[in-house]
């Protein structure tokens, strides 16, 4: 039944090199300053240039990509914000008042929204891409949110939405109201992690919203039972969303083009696990930006044994953790090409 | 005793204004995203507010000065590296190969070095700007390492450095070897501090190299009693050092003309409690940018009631950590300057 063939999974190769890392860590370690003062930028060297298969890494062109679409589960009532407001900001980061657009032209970002499955028309914009697999999920308590079909062709879409961009960076963000929910479910499916634990007050919850919010994701993951062994695409198809499925192909076709991948908050750490799932060497590529304020992301990120790089109580999404967390990314790749060596500067190793 | 008129210590505003605060709270509430779901940049954008008086803050002409000199105390063993090192890596400043340089470049930083007392004579450079109070201070194991006068002079000296910046935001940072011996003694004396917890492992002391220099500390501690009152600029004298003492008189000054102050690692920390004991107003221009390793980092901000942007295990110092977390401080500023509100925009409020 899980059968990744059939969209194509592309071959990621695992980026361990034992020569390159020995003279990556020699030349970190020769830099002037004590070892291992740069601290959590010195990691992040380390896999950049494992990344690049380079001792001396170069960043490239960084991408910035939303994608926007809308979830059935939303009549629900499992968000504080109605459904109208995923094609409202939409609209709004086309025309650039939205928190993505102004840390994009910060960081020198290009952007571009793709429309996954927005539950309107969208009119065509140059920074828009116009993929939508339908007008939104079905409602996931209901009935499976998409058919194996829709599952794989939205991961399919995200890969070509990647193989088309330039550069060697790209951050991933997204829009839907209700995709917290999306994300929630396929955390308690794929890692394990209790629904109560894994649900969380999203946009804004009060107690009582995020009982009821928990009380129908129970009866969600109910209606649909996990198979032995677990078949993630069928998961993803049962429970996910249009952008998660796409974010989770660009995640993996950006890993098999040796790209540096940026990943946003919960519903990207979702999209996360479901590649990683399907291509466990899809983690070397990944850079985890953030730990949000959203419940269930500290246990995605520990079933993932990563360590964000920032934590900022952000809860907004779109990918602004990741572009908040990009100059760190800079500056690891900056040091590493451009600090002198002790032997170079004169300066004393201990 | 404690006589701070006699340094002509500057006149600090606190910056709480309910009226501008309730305006500023009110921009940041109605920009397009769920209240507070942009974290801590929000309570930044508040600070930057206040800070400038200013429902729009603008930031400008960025400046790192980075303060050294060298420590009597290194004579009894308390450092992994040998003194030399402090004009060495100024020498790699001046020549822009250090860490601070490289990330100075990457955000646009004016960087000035200030020999504020290293013991070796320094050739002129456009960047060094000399400031020598004498060629070290002397060992505060075995007495003051300055005199009373000789720290008053330091922090007049820093608040002149300050006066004649351009802009409107400051970063410090600092080089000396054996440094983190006198943070660490003024944090036990100013905040109450066991001197144990308060000394950490620097620049990468062993296990016995640590206890070492705990025993150092303890014994220079019991070498210049308290007084009661605590005499600020008197523990200053006894136990700080040149740079950290002209550091803290260049955070007043900073504060005195409502720049905003980037305060980098445990040094500069050890700076701002020394500035906030001789005017508690100087807090509010401060912006903690990082938790470092060094152990009693953690303690110093806690006193301070301060939380970090950053906590990515730097340890290197040089103001490294204050510009790593300043694209932070500017994307608060473009939250709120450059984002549309929900009016504008036409999204829906929930």
């Amino acid at each position: 039944m899980n059968d990744p063939t059939s969209f194509h999974l592309p071959a990621i190769d695992a980026t361990a090199d034992a020569s390159l890392q020995a003279r990556l860590q020699h030349k970190i370690d020769h830099k002037t300053k004590p070892q291992g003062a740069l601290g959590r930028l010195e990691g992040l060297a380390l896999q950049l240039g494992l990344v690049q298969r380079s001792e001396s890494p170069v960043l490239r062109q960084p991408q910035m990509v939303v994608f926007a679409a809308d979830h059935g589960i939303a009549a629900e009532g499992v968000s504080a914000y109605p459904q109208a407001v995923t094609v409202q900001m939409v609209g709004n980061m086309l025309a650039g008042g939205a928190a993505i657009n102004v840390f994009a032209r910060q960081h020198g970002f290009d952007l571009l929204v793709v429309d996954a499955g927005v539950a309107a028309e969208l009119p065509a914009h140059p920074r828009l891409q116009a993929r939508k697999m339908a007008p939104g999920t079905r409602n996931s308590c209901r009935e499976a949110a998409m058919t194996r079909a829709e599952a794989q062709a939205a991961l399919s879409a995200g890969m070509q939405v990647v193989a088309a961009l330039p550069g060697n960076v790209v951050a991933f963000g997204e829009m839907g109201i209700a995709n917290t929910s999306a994300a929630a479910l396929l955390l308690s499916r794929l890692a394990g992690v209790g629904i109560e634990a894994a649900a969380g007050r999203g946009t804004g919850l009060d107690n009582a919203q995020l009982l009821h919010k928990q009380s129908v994701l129970a009866r969600t993951l109910l209606r649909h039972p996990a198979t032995e062994p677990l078949d993630v695409v069928g998961e993803l198809a049962a429970l996910g969303g249009f952008e998660i499925a796409m974010m989770a192909g660009a995640m993996l076709q950006a890993a098999s083009e040796r790209r540096l991948v940026l990943v946003d908050g919960f519903i990207a750490g979702a999209a996360a696990l479901v590649a990683r799932a399907l291509a466990p060497n899809v983690r070397d590529y990944l850079v985890f930006c953030h730990l949000s304020a959203e419940n269930g992301h500290r246990l995605l990120l520990s079933h993932l044994q990563a360590r964000p790089l920032l934590e900022l109580d952000l809860r907004l999404g779109e990918g602004t953790g990741a572009l908040l967390a990009w100059p760190l990314v800079q500056s690891a790749a900056g040091f590493l090409n451009e600090m002198a060596s002790f032997e170079s500067a004169g300066v004393s190793e201990k």
